[in-house]
């Protein structure tokens, strides 16, 4: 049977300030209502049963990765987790090994979540040739025909042409602008996809050749609950550099859909409708003699620039980006920064996501702070109390299932309700209608530390 | 008698989006604890009585410039106010006008209220010689010498030295490049500063014959009162335009103090202090490999940029200037699209000043609207009700009187109250401390239009 493997565990830190540590490019709906990863999941229609997609992801991604395939009838347990990220070699070990134990003769199709496709046809197409291609035990690469002497990616030299696929010469890393339009103007060159099919059974027997450590490793899992135990001692490596550059049994099949990694604003800025001056308007915004600026808003604010030449503005509540259209690459730099100088702004933003729904800071002052809280259909917090605050609550939209202490009550729109600090208490939504709440903290300390918890649906 | 009259009626559109048509430069704190106005005011001390400092501002502006003026001790009828905008001859002919009627010897200072001064010492001394000049019977205008060649402001040529001045030879408009480099260069050439010191009765004979119509409309004046009648008849003039350049009675003062009329976001960025690569950094702010950045934060955002050059940008909770330090004159343009467009950005911040205090919006939504409220030591608001809406008020800090319907109580730090639509009530702070209040409004509809006010300290 046929399976995919989707790969969603990556910090993709290139979008800040609209990506974040805990709110990945992957998760983001970069164009459309769609995230990445479920376009990604949209795209597989038609090629793989949803109950044979599998997703490999981070632990702390689990709620946000179960929420988003929630409309695609993909099993919980599909989602696989790993307590550290090791790059990709042993996440598509971590999955062959799990898959082919319960299929001998399964055929995995490896796609990265994070990616952007045009023509969805062209790449089913592709997807399926490498499919037959993968059953006669190669390990096939989706190799994409260059549109442009990008310097972003890794390119793949093939031009020998045998039965349904071409023979892969050599790997080879990003160029540099020369090497790129070389490679650009030469037929035998394809950009490095990060998409692979394999049989499960091919490439562990390839990892048993070429990192026989990791295979010793992926030899203790016997089920997901290994897992933890095992991967701490794993090696971080990148199937590219771990297998496919070693192994004989490479076998490349030419994509010719329109295909991005998305790995940078400029590369996001291929994508957006542009005025007749290049400008890309991705929010409420007025440009003024501007040439090729590309803002994207997040928020409500109004953006105006004036004579402002090739820059990128990524505009989020918490923190502002302005960045030359050339130096997009180093916003990796900067996270970095913000990562060594313990900023927040690196890791959450102002709207973070739980997996009972969501909550924004409004405003925090001295001695209050303001949350507007949003608890998603059937879904509750934890019954828990606090030390060094009291809570105000005011319902406005849909109706709270209150616990206060001893008391249990409904608390409808247009009214209040107030949690005196050291009383438990308890949020939910019994309905099938959303429940926004504004949450008035007043005390001396509003650390999201300052939670006891008694009893969690989520076991946090 | 001296007097000084300050002209403080400007809507100062160029520094959007910190000013705003509510909230002009004049007012704006650019530099330390103080806004130009009050800046302005503490400049002259030791040169005028504050009861002798008057003010002349636009209607609108009379609770701001109040609140500005407290601790100065200027009082309240020194407040002159404009029903409408009409440049600077009329208003400096009324303050002439009613002030002469009061001493008919009187001498006044007119200064801006909107520009930067350092050295005050040397100021003072420009000013006191001017004082003399005038009392004999002369216009006396300040003239800056230029520090460099400046197209931004009009020049006066002025060498002929007399007694205790310069004779004016003539009045420029503001030059070209080429001019204002050959001005540059010419020692005759001086800034003209809008700083201006006469006889209020010297004053009224020029506009007897230069601005005939106006001093007919200023005749009609015998008391403020009778301004709001008068003032739409009159025509809007300059005082450089409509006397200074046709008067036979023009002497100058040569001023060596550093000035500038702060007319553009760039002509701010020379007053900040700038780092090894020429970017001025007034808030949060991480630049990487960006030159001549001059970032200007009112909010708590955190603003990066990477490989920018030659930028203003200045953010404010609600909108957000990217703009070439060449360009920044075209701001001007800019809010007069925003005023086409109708949006609200040109001309209130999301934090409204009001007599008793402020407001800041913090979130509005389908149903509801959040903001702060600040309500000043010993101030209330209207007595009023809603037709639309409910209110929840959280105290976060202070005491607040509230009066709700029939009943009238204290309500706490961290006690709320709840104010159903259709019921009348008022908000007061009795203590010395300011009072701050979370408002949650439930409803149809928000906006400020939907009170109906039975009783206001400030008659609205």
């Amino acid at each position: 049977m046929n399976y995919a493997v989707i790969l969603a565990g990556g910090v993709g830190s290139r979008f800040w300030p609209f990506s974040r540590e805990l709110e990945p490019k992957q998760f983001m709906k970069i164009i459309g209502e769609s995230s990445l990863l479920q376009a990604t999941i949209r795209r597989l229609k038609g090629v793989v049963e949803p109950s044979n997609i599998y997703i490999v992801t981070n632990n702390i991604y689990f709620y946000e990765v179960k929420t988003q395939i929630a409309k695609f009838r993909i099993p919980d347990k599909n989602i696989i987790l790993e307590p550290q990220g090791k790059n990709t070699a042993p996440a598509v070990g971590l999955c062959a090994r799990l898959i082919s134990g319960l299929d001998k003769d399964a055929v995995l199709m490896v796609l990265p979540s994070d990616h952007y496709i045009k023509n969805t046809d062209n790449f089913k197409r592709a997807l399926n040739k490498a499919v037959a291609c993968a059953k006669r035990d190669f390990l096939v690469t989706i190799g994409i025909k260059p549109n442009a002497p990008s310097t972003g990616y890794g390119y793949i030299k093939a031009w020998e042409k045998k039965e349904g696929y071409l023979k892969v010469e050599k790997f080879l890393e990003k160029p540099n602008l020369n090497k790129a339009k070389q490679y650009f103007k030469n037929k035998k060159f394809f950009w490095n996809s990060g998409m692979f099919v394999w049989k499960a059974s091919v490439l562990l027997e390839e990892i048993k050749a070429y990192l026989p450590d990791l295979y010793r490793n992926l030899g203790q899992i016997k089920s997901v609950n290994d897992i933890p135990k095992v991967w701490p001692a794993i090696k971080a490596i990148s199937v590219d550099y771990g297998i496919m550059e070693h192994s004989q049994r490479i076998a490349l099949i030419p994509a010719d859909f329109y295909w991005t990694d998305l790995g940078s604003w400029d590369a996001l800025s291929e994508i957006f409708p542009k005025d007749k001056k290049g400008n890309i308007s991705n929010g409420d915004i007025l440009n003024l003699d501007s040439h090729g600026v590309c803002v994207f808003s997040r928020g409500n604010r109004f953006i105006s620039t004036i004579g402002v030449n090739n820059v990128v503005i990524a505009d989020t509540p918490d923190a502002l980006l302005v960045c030359d259209r050339d130096k997009t690459q180093d916003v990796k730099k900067l996270v970095e920064k913000l990562k060594l100088l313990k900023r927040k702004e690196h890791q959450v933003h102002l709207t973070e996501r739980r997996p009972w729904g969501s909550f924004t800071i409004l405003q925090e002052g001295r001695g209050f702070k303001i949350k507007l809280i949003e608890i998603a259909p059937h879904k509750r917090l934890s019954l828990q109390q606090h030390k060094k605050r009291s809570e105000h609550w005011v319902v406005v939209s849909g109706v709270a299932k209150v616990v206060n202490g001893e008391k249990t009550s409904l608390v409808n729109s247009n009214q209040s309700i107030y949690i005196p600090k050291g009383r438990k208490h308890r949020l939910e939504n019994t309905t099938k209608q959303p429940l926004r709440i504004v949450e008035v903290q007043t005390g001396s300390y509003f650390g999201e530390d300052d939670i006891e918890r008694f009893e969690d649906d989520f076991k946090r």
